[in-house]
């Protein structure tokens, strides 16, 4: 298949439709890259942007979106219920299929570097492209906000990646970065006891000794009568989907409930099912370059 | 992800690679069509040729390749190890990717009138396309190879579903057809025992009471010490690799004997995996719109 990245910029404007379909028209644009969906959220005042494709591509269409971002969306003026420190907020690439973290680190540089220097935005690298462990998370990067910037950039913890150390009034700073896709994974407890859901979530996500790529939550389902350990998955190269399904299912025996099923909410890359089947199968010397589809994209 | 159909068309030419390579040349020339591969067999005296894309451009393929097939090869002289009755002995049209058999059978009906029609070449419908139940099987349309055509053709039984029902003597006669795509899946099993293999074949395979769209035979891997239930799988949506996997292991325990893996041999639909997976993990409500590269390719 193609080498595919997907990017999911978050734009501060989420009111005025026209400025956000101006900005989503240079994605939609190019043709060698798929917009997969956007949403205008009218209280955070902010919208989500989905597309997929080749990264060069990618990076093209984000390049485009932010500079037009740039001259419609005015931070000065911005008010929303949603932290934000620039009229692109921020900038993931995510691989999918047939590129390395690595690789997309390297294209998240060059997408930010454009961005600081023709645009003259001031730009952090952020997540796995974080130069330092103080800028791996998005929100201390953020802290502050948009309001915030003019004197978080005099200080010199805070230079920027790319782009001016003096804050663009207009597009405030944007964050750039490589991090995994995540996989919103749902396991399904048949009993009405939602203490054991939350049990099992304490034993599988990372915070409380599980697994370090999941997140996880024990909730009640009232509508079905039965409750669920709802999951983030945010590595699924690293925590697999089967091994925390295996796990949550031996967990539950020991409270005598059975696992009812799971679900995966929203999108996927292939890959995380594909492994799911290697695994459940034993499958001896498995290439994905075996599936059809992959060799008829590639 | 796009509408895909693979073709994989058997030509009577093994030996001379400068014809194969013309004829391969019709495929190759039209860019929305991907050549997976082919091969020449020389005792066989017979080419196979792999493609895969979207049905329109694959049957344009198909239709062109023949074409030049029937031009270039001469039944007349033609020798091989392989039962054959023409040029273009066979074209299967099997669904991948977001197309029905229905459909299938519809764009085999369509090519075959066409070949039959503008190229003067006799056409069986076979496999699912078939219009009765005694030219479902190729090895019954083929049988009496070339050399019995002119005879077999003047039969009211075999009257040819499109073309004439006189012999095109240099290009012979050609089966057009839908069929499911082919998996082949081993399981391997811990033991040296073949019988043991064999009596697990026995117990999967359709022919002997077993899943109806599985073949199997058990046999032995002497360089690994063990044996193998090697299958063909004909039609993965009705029966599944994951339930024969584990009917094997169930059988096998019943001698004592664990499963080591398994193997799928060459190309897979990616439905194929995504069905292991769903079925494991007991996804509820899982669409396979919602794996991302599906998203990137429709």
């Amino acid at each position: 298949m193609a080498r595919l990245v997907q990017c999911v910029p978050n734009f501060s404007e989420g009111r005025n439709k026209e400025i956000v379909e101006k900005i989503v028209e240079e994605i939609r644009i190019i043709d060698e890259v798929k917009l997969l969906d956007y949403s205008m959220d009218k209280d955070h005042n902010r919208s989500v942007v989905t597309f997929i494709g080749e990264p060069e591509k990618v990076i093209e269409a984000a390049f485009n979106a932010t500079k037009t971002a740039a001259e419609l969306i005015d931070m000065k003026t911005h008010r929303g219920g949603h932290p934000r420190m620039g009229a692109t907020d921020v900038i993931p690439l995510i691989p999918i299929s047939d590129i390395t973290m690595e690789e997309c680190i390297e294209y998240s540089i060059q997408l930010g570097k454009r961005i600081g220097e023709e645009l003259g935005i001031s730009v952090f690298l952020y997540e796995k492209s974080a130069k330092s462990k103080e800028r791996e998370n998005l929100a201390d990067i953020r802290r502050g906000q948009y309001e915030g910037m003019a004197e978080k950039l005099k200080k010199e913890e805070w230079q920027p990646d790319f782009g001016p150390d003096i804050l663009n009034e207009r597009a405030g700073v944007t964050a750039v970065g490589a991090r995994m896709p995540l996989v919103a994974f749902n396991v399904n407890l048949a009993t009405g006891d939602v203490e054991i859901a939350k049990k099992i979530a304490n034993v599988v996500r990372a915070r409380t000794g599980g697994f370090t790529y999941c997140k996880a939550i024990g909730l009640e389902i009232a509508e079905r009568g039965i409750v669920q350990v709802s999951m983030n998955m945010v590595d699924y190269t690293r925590t697999s989907l089967f091994r925390v399904f295996d796990t949550i299912e031996r967990e539950a025996k020991r409270y005598g409930v059975n696992v009812i099923g799971s679900e995966i909410i929203g999108l996927v890359p292939m890959q995380a099912l594909v492994d799911v089947a290697d695994y459940y199968l034993r499958l001896e010397n498995f290439d994905s370059s075996q599936i059809l589809e992959k060799r008829m994209f590639e």
